[in-house]
Order: structure tokens, then C-alpha cells, then sequence
């Protein structure tokens, strides 16, 4: 049988527009016959090696404003819940290592859809351990144990290795999408990078 | 009768993405019920008073890189003509004032269209002169006295009106569209922002 074709997403939690694909590209893959690869990296050292200390959006203040209203009418659009994080970008080192340790199981879809809507429907710090091992429990996960192995020596540089290749690939902010050596940037070309993985079917 | 709904289209011609909603916009707005404001203005002035010297497609290397890929994908999608010029962004001060001279009249439209092609498909330069005049001419419009009204000091005033305009609506980039106070930035929400002046009918 041949391989469903791959689409990569490359993202952070503490990123508005990923939190758009994260909860939408699991069902458009499937509906299309493709298959995600969840690809977390750290936006921080990206946007420093660009010259910026934070997001881009915090640093135009205009962009930022209209960011937000923005993000109220696309939540709207594709039916997903919204509330204003109180902290942005919040930091998501430790559920984006626990995505590095999970890229290969069966559950990772469903704890990054979770973790998502935490940020950015909930409202609650992602970056807290008892948070992220409810959601963990949540799912029906021994919370405890795998946070245990997300922060092993190992699985930390595993992160690291992402956030490297990313910068590699050219990245520069997220969503990143890959298809072979394609990219696409930005949660408004998902369903153009989804096309093109259908066109190597 | 009560008037048809209003989508601005704020825009420099030196701005390809502006080019993509250009040529989409009469069409996407007669079909939708609505019309067309044309509100040319400088984007020069707006980036250097978000402190930046020329477009962030310059100044940021690896996001202008992704924009020359992602406009040959854009193009073939939209079905428009493309090729990349070989002077980004070019200067379009008169072109530009020309449209701030027609903007009441039934070609400017057309105008715009015509201006964008020679920009992004036939990698023209726009500022010059006889350029413009052969495009007055081809829609059927004595070239030369056009430009000689859009070069007095009143046009002169108003172009330089709409792009002050621009700046303290709180635009940042191009294209942007307003509908009634709300506003949506980029070809990306051309769509969107024609679907919400629907709803004001």
C-alpha cells in the first residue's frame, strides 16, 4: 500500500494563527487523504535570529491590534471558541516537549488540540505542569509519567533538533507547512499546502 | 432607492499583493452586490512612520523570499498573469495620483487593472510618463490632459489627503479594506470583508 501523502505543520502553542490550523488541519488531511506530521519548535530563538526579542506583533503595534480583531472573526468563521489570552505569547516550552516526545503516537492531534484551546479559549497558563498533566489525564494518559519523559535530557535536545531545523528550512514564523520541499506559511494557505500533498497522491 | 453597500480597497501599486485583489475586486463585488471605493495612497510614508525604510518584504530577507513563491501559487490560483519585476517595490507616485484624480469617474477600474498588469505580468515601469499616458490612451482617454490634471497642486493635495488618511485610519499595510469603520488587511480577507458588507443590505 502506498503511503498517504504528508503534510507537515510546524508550530508553537503561544501562536494565534497555529492555534487556527492545530484545531482545523486533522480533519481537513483526513478528509483529503492525507497525513499530518506534527513538527513543534520554539518561535522565540527564530524571531531573535530575525532580530526581534519578541512577537511581531507585540513589536507592530497596528498589526497587533488589528491581529486581534482578526482572530475574533476568523474564530467565528471556522466555528472554534475564543477568549483573549491575558498573557501573549505565552510560553509553551514544556507542551511543545511533550509534543517531541508524542510525534509518532496516536494521541498527539488531540493533546495539541487541547492544549490550544487552553491557550486561547480557556484562557490558563499552558506552561504550568498540573495543567498540562490534567490535559494528559484528560485524554486518558498517565500525566505524570510522560512529563517525566519529556523532560529527559534526550527529548529536550529532540526540541531543540526541531527548533534547528526550522530555522534550516527557512521558517519564519508559524504556521509552517511542508510538503516535500515545498512550503506554505500562515494558517491561510492550509488548504493550498493540503491541495498540493493531494496532487502527489 | 437605497445605495449598494461600499468596499474601500486602499491600496499602493507598488504592492503585489495589492495586485491580486486589484484584478479580483469589481468582479467578487458586482457578483456580491456591492461597490467599489478606489482609495490609492502611498505605502512609503506609512512603513517609514512604523520606522521601516522600504517594504518588510525587503527588510525582512526570509519572508520576502516566501512571498515571491507564494505570489507565482497565488497568481496560478486566481488564474492571473505573472511575472516577478525586476524592480520591487516600484515607485508609483503618478499612476497613483492619476487614480486619486479618477476615482468618481466609470474607468478607474479599469485604470487600476491595466496599471497593476504592467506592473506584476509585463514588468513595466509605472512611473514613467509615457507609460501611463498609453494606458489612458488604450481605454479610450486623451492621455496626456489626464496626467496634466492629476499633476496640479489640488490632485497633487488630495493623493497626498488619502494617504494621511490611511495613516490615522491605522493602516499598516496593502491592500487594505474598510466597510463602514471595520477593517480587514490583506488579499487574504478580500473575500471576508465582501461577505460583511453583504450583510449591511
Amino acid at each position: 500500500m502506498k503511503n498517504k501523502p504528508e503534510i507537515e505543520i510546524w508550530f508553537d502553542f503561544g501562536s494565534n494563527y497555529s492555534y487556527l490550523s492545530v484545531m482545523r488541519i486533522e480533519e481537513l488531511s483526513k478528509t483529503a487523504g492525507c497525513q499530518v506530521a506534527w513538527r513543534p519548535f520554539l518561535l522565540g530563538p527564530i524571531f531573535k535570529s530575525i532580530g526581534w526579542e519578541t512577537s511581531p506583533f507585540i513589536l507592530q503595534k497596528l498589526k497587533g491590534e488589528h491581529m486581534w480583531i482578526d482572530m475574533v472573526r476568523q474564530c467565528k468563521k471556522y466555528n472554534l471558541p475564543w477568549a483573549k489570552p491575558t498573557v501573549f505569547p505565552r510560553k509553551a516550552v514544556l507542551p511543545l516537549r511533550v509534543v517531541a516526545f508524542a510525534v509518532d503516537t496516536s494521541w498527539v492531534a488531540e493533546f495539541c488540540r487541547i492544549i490550544m484551546l487552553k491557550n486561547f479559549a480557556e484562557d490558563e497558563d499552558i506552561s504550568d505542569p498540573l495543567v498540562i498533566e490534567s490535559v494528559l489525564e484528560q485524554i486518558g494518559l498517565c500525566g505524570s509519567e510522560i512529563i517525566q519523559k519529556s523532560l529527559e535530557p534526550e527529548n529536550k535536545l529532540k526540541l531543540r533538533h526541531f527548533t534547528e531545523t526550522a530555522q534550516e528550512l527557512g521558517i519564519f514564523g508559524g504556521p509552517t507547512f511542508f510538503v516535500g520541499n515545498e512550503m506554505f506559511w500562515g494558517n491561510d494557505r492550509l488548504e493550498d499546502a493540503i491541495e498540493f500533498a493531494c496532487q502527489l497522491k
